[in-house]
């Protein structure tokens, strides 16, 4: 049953960000600079592989040739080009559990099996990986998130993704890195990057890296991009002609503007200072309202907890509940291949103000307790 | 055997339009003004269908419900997201000899069964059609492009019009109207819609409509849409939806700004201003040239002109040695279902300059009249 959110309803289900963190001004005036200097290409058709300054500036980025960029109108269809072409003749996929859900519902559409290693508090289950890895017929590709991830806000340490390089490079499996968040730092030190220990460790050939914009700067430019091993160029960038000819490019020149100007750096300050404040709201609730009565992850950035409540809380239940006293969430099931997760919720804090953050937060934990109480 | 063109060479080949076709200044303030006025909305995700301003706009302009207007980014996306719903379950397609090429590449990938039918000097061959159209199994849809061609310039008659009408009325047959060039007429009276005449007619569930700015304002923005009936728009939100969450909208936003402003009525005089001398350009040479030895169409607007040569003349051949001396076209092959064509030619007279027109045409009628003499 479709419960109708109230007016005033706080939201922790978005996984959106506030209008408040795009930096309308700098836009604005990067919008006008790339119609004026780059219309004359940028306002054309173009490579499906995106406007090639912008290609450019990514390659050097990730320190690869710019001919191994392909830049996209969002990820989401990057990662639907890749999952088109890696199960064009079926195969399984390895994801973690949770893992981002439209991810399932991509390779369910392309009809793809999928395996999954859980991702917990103790990190990804090696030994797992290891035995999916070695299967037979031998899984596609191993899809991850290793940086504030998508649902659970977690981040992979150094030596989980030197332990999975090393795995993937004794299985020859392909390694796909998607990377939305990164950008949105919080506190502590940046990891490497798994396509970059790969490429260290001679397995350039493995890692297939995705990452955007959407988050970092703002999702209505649409501008995501993917970091490819030569050998997927070509059939990845027949995919993109024929799905669209060639990209919006002039987004892609504006964005290249922005994120080249002095306004970048301090924007991506601001983001920081404007995530953190919201995620320590939502923490200081659930520390002193469910202590010892339920566990989440304290993300380190991005824009996502997980809630981890005792196995008799139906989660669906819950939201249904939360909706009706003006606040909700994402239940956690859809996270998962399927059947897990039923006690697990996303909160997203990159919509809601404090304020609001706050007030939400106890009309949930209420719930919680009210629900744990019966 | 590919041969590279010279460097100078002149491009009848390229699609695209000209950059000085482009409204420089005045897209520059669109875009200014789009992020200044509607960023909080369209830099951030939105519904699948696109920015909803836009959306009542081109509903207002089609007399349809904006609920039945899906924005995309670029038209080709749009008719990928028709052709993968239509034939989820086989079928064939009728369409127009010659027709849109990537159309055909795009039913082929969708794995669609295609039937032809001429589309001649004497018109749309209506016998062929109604044969078609009766067939069993019923064919899936009526893929044309009524207005200026592509590959040929031709658009059809009101007569025509109304008779295909009667047609997909009778045996019930979706008609898939694509209209990319329409706003660029030269010179004579624009035909109704067929889409209109299939509403009016009470086929308004059969009429399904593409449209695109990247012809009429700048394909860098890649805005296109589709009006559709009532019952194809939840299943082509869906597949938009998994495709890319949200189409670009700050493009929207930014078009919109435009097509709304002053400068949109004088801007579509200015292409017609610009594309007419360019036509009449390559209408004169080979009229000076090739008169009683060839035969072409003469399009009241759009980019494209069709030529029909002799038997004996091989395009494929005509294009490398054209290469040769450093001009451009597409060999007609590519436009029919499978090896018909080989002694036609499309001649897009949109990227060029008049002068480039006129030495082209000089170079490439010498080179078909060589041909002809040996």
């Amino acid at each position: 049953m479709t419960v109708l959110p109230p007016a005033g309803t706080i939201s922790f289900a978005r996984g959106i960000p506030s209008p408040d963190m795009f930096p309308i001004e700098a836009l604005a005036e990067s919008a006008r600079r790339a119609v004026e200097n780059d219309g004359r290409v940028a306002l054309n058709y173009g490579p499906p592989a995106g406007f090639a300054p912008l290609r450019e500036w990514l390659g050097a980025r990730h320190n690869v040739a710019p001919e191994r960029v392909l830049v996209t109108p969002g990820s989401m269809i990057a990662l639907n080009f890749v999952v088109t072409h890696a199960f064009r003749d079926g195969g399984t996929a390895i994801v973690e559990a949770p893992t981002y859900d439209r991810m399932l519902l991509a390779l369910a559409a392309a009809g793809a099996g999928v395996v999954t290693v859980d991702n917990t508090a103790g990190g990804l289950d090696l030994n797992r990986l290891r035995e999916l890895a070695a299967g037979n017929p031998k899984p596609k590709l191993l899809y991850l998130l290793p940086t504030f991830q998508n649902p659970t806000g977690r981040t992979l340490t150094l030596e989980q993704r030197r332990a999975l390089v090393t795995v993937a490079l004794e299985h020859e499996l392909l390694v796909f890195e998607d990377d939305p968040y990164g950008l949105l730092r919080i506190e502590g030190e940046p990891q490497p990057y798994v396509h970059e220990l790969l490429r260290e460790a001679g397995g350039d050939h493995l890692a297939v890296f995705a990452s955007s914009f959407s988050k970092s700067v703002a999702p209505g430019l649409r501008v995501g991009y993917l970091v490819l091993p030569e050998t997927l160029v070509a059939p990845i960038e027949a995919i993109a002609m024929r799905t669209y000819v060639s990209p919006p490019l002039l987004p892609q020149a504006q964005l290249l503007d922005f994120v080249t100007s002095d306004a970048f750096g301090p924007h991506l300050e601001s983001l920081a200072s404007f995530l953190g404040p919201r995620r320590d709201a939502l923490l200081e609730r659930l520390e002193a309202d469910l202590s010892g009565l339920a566990r989440w992850t304290r993300p380190e950035g991005g824009y996502f907890l997980w809630l981890d409540l005792p196995r008799e809380v139906d989660t669906e239940e819950l939201n249904a509940a939360a909706t009706a006293v003006g606040v909700s969430f994402v239940p956690g099931t859809g996270f998962f291949g399927g059947g897990r997760g039923g006690n697990t919720a996303r909160l997203s804090f990159s919509y809601p103000s404090v304020d609001e953050i706050r007030e939400g937060a106890r009309r949930l934990t209420e719930l919680v307790r009210e629900t744990l109480e019966r």
